[in-house]
């Protein structure tokens, strides 16, 4: 007999994918250079070419039967170890190989992390916004997802709601800074009083609250800025990262679990993802990917047009009068629609062959998201067709 | 809190795994060369230059944003066009690209495959002798394992016993052919009364049971045969693949579940388990991996020092009068102990540094497990510390 469960949840569209598919739909009528696409958050830069030249060179010279051998169940050996340094060296927290545990990018890590530290029936909490995906990723534990508020001002943290949310069936917290779909960074304030809060609902409760800090876009920040780590403020902190956009490797599906080596049980949590991935039948990521990974462990693909699609996208907003809180980061921005219902606003959008996506999947209705990993070109030509639409439809 | 679940996991500790790294500590010790460790089953001979080559060709000449990018959720289409109709070809089943759905090896594909049918609480057949792994993959769902006792005689299926196992209660019955640990190849008999009987159990009791075949040892047969195709006899049958034997890739965690064109819902099966990957964070195999092995689909590696060493291994331990049955695959064999205690008798072997598993953890009892995926050369000069071994401990 079929699962039903998944069965039934072939039916529930994703708006994002939704839209992609009719953008690339549209695409084949009109030409797809013509779609002002933000539907999707796929990186568009290029992986770095010492990437590409350590694959070459580990296919020329490693001997295949090591190169495309099992690793280890705790993964390679040398991948870890590039991690813990290069961790260790811009965050300053004393990461060991042992808590570190390669995953399938993201995805892969937060699978582990919760599963570490949840058993089916706890809750997790979220922040709204949210990227969607987390539903599945929580619920396909037998957690159950608790949504937090959002702080529509800022989209920091809305600690008041957070204050009522936080009650003792949650046993674990995720944040994503810097944030999909708002593009913000949690600052240093943010993550200090989050730290607090965690820290004194923990000693009411009598157990340590975990931080699950999804940070796959920690190297996409602007203005010269760093992106706070959240470990580096509270203790209890797993970090799941991948490598899908600082290196623009999505489908190589190359990420970890970084344990904080200032949890006492870190070791063991990092040894239980190996077990977990028994059952879930993940295992490691790529052998060969791994390997060159840990050779370009401190690179990143050149990720300037971002910011600078991002300036161009803002300016125009504001210049329309778009209640919209500046990108620190991300390749996202998150205006509020010029309606209330976010939904009909992104649809008239698609007249102007703007592809938007309302934000409701998100959490946090009447916002729409804006995956500006494009090329420039067609920013600038979006701008026109923004201007367009706003005028012809609102004014 | 930590999950007790995964952490109590940890203690539980692998008899292979204990041994291999006794293996190494020894080698260590007195040189690896002189360790005739036949504990692992790691593939001992390298992946096909064409593998290689393709890889290389791909990293130059292929735009590295569609080659590194996200594949779809349903895997990249060249594979899944590859896979359908490489199986089409050879089993005379008419594949398509929809029934296949790319995975992280068979470990990744046995997990998607058995969550699409069962649900917490369902049982699943497995027949001993079995791969440990399929505990935690069984129980990692939820549901539970139900063990078939053994054919001690040829290691095909034993009917009565499987008459009697097969209770309503059971959903799935995994088989393993060429099986891990026996080396046998389920003959074409067997798989058609193991088909009689699953159609008629089917019927009696009002659902389609589903057969999960693993078969990672495909195209490691001896003698020239073929490995009958067990979907070829049983409509309601989910094939889960990995190209870690055949083409020497454990490490790059490749495989597929391929739902048979039979079943009515096949298309609808392979969607779910795009669906079950959002929850275990399992998603696809690396896209760069998938594109090669594309590209190489029909190759093996050169597999001949496996039926090489079966050789030169059963016929020693026939001369030395072991209870044997001759392997048609794999690169295992599963002699009787010369006692009733094999981890006993095991342990006695590790005087001689021959380093093999006692099959208990394969639910066998009394049986052990050569895996002879290792130099030839070792193998020649195992064959003189096997009659020491028996002539100093047991004649």
């Amino acid at each position: 007999m079929i699962n039903e469960t998944y069965k039934n949840m072939l039916s529930g569209k994703s708006v994002i994918r939704e839209l992609s598919e009719y953008a690339t739909a549209r695409g084949k009528e009109i030409g797809y250079e013509i779609v002002l696409d933000y539907s999707l958050g796929n990186p568009s830069v290029p992986v770095t070419d010492d990437f590409t030249n350590a694959m070459i060179d580990l296919l020329k010279n490693e001997d295949p039967m090591k190169l495309h051998g099992y690793s280890p169940t705790m993964g390679n050996p040398e991948y870890k170890a590039a991690v813990a340094a290069s961790l260790t060296r811009r965050f300053s927290l004393d990461y060991k190989p042992e808590h570190i545990f390669p995953t399938s990018g993201a995805a892969g890590a937060i699978a582990h992390a919760l599963r570490a530290v949840t058993v089916p029936g706890d809750e997790v909490l979220v922040f709204a916004p949210f990227f969607p995906e987390y539903i599945p990723y929580i619920t396909g534990t037998g957690a159950k997802i608790k949504v937090v508020e959002p702080d529509t001002t800022a989209f920091q943290i809305n600690f008041d709601k957070l204050d009522e949310a936080l009650t003792p069936s949650v046993k674990a917290v995720m944040i994503n800074t810097p944030n999909n779909p708002s593009g913000i960074v949690y600052s240093e304030e943010t993550l200090k009083k989050l730290a607090e809060m965690l820290t004194e609902k923990s000693r009411e409760f009598g157990f340590d609250i975990f931080l699950i800090s999804d940070e796959p876009y920690r190297e996409i920040v602007f203005d010269g800025i760093k992106c706070p780590y959240p470990a580096a403020f509270y203790d209890n902190t797993i970090t799941c990262y991948s490598f899908s956009k600082s290196l623009s490797l999505p489908g190589e599906r190359i990420g970890y679990v970084a344990v904080s080596p200032k949890i006492p049980e870190a070791a063991t949590i990092a040894m239980m993802c190996g077990q977990i991935s028994r059952g879930t039948g993940h295992n490691c990521p790529s052998s060969i990917i791994q390997l060159a990974v840990a050779r370009v462990i401190d690179q990143t693909s050149d990720l300037s047009v971002y910011e600078k699609n991002m300036n161009l996208i803002y300016d125009e907003l504001k210049s329309l009068d778009f209640e919209v809180v500046r990108p620190g980061g991300t390749f996202y921005i998150f205006p509020k629609a010029l309606e209330d219902d976010a939904v009909a606003f992104c649809k008239k959008a698609l007249k102007y062959d703007l592809v938007l996506v309302p934000a409701d999947s998100f959490a946090c209705p009447g916002y729409f998201r804006m995956a500006y990993c494009i090329d420039t070109g067609k920013v600038e030509r979006s701008l026109e067709a923004i201007r367009k639409f706003v005028k012809g439809e609102y004014r």
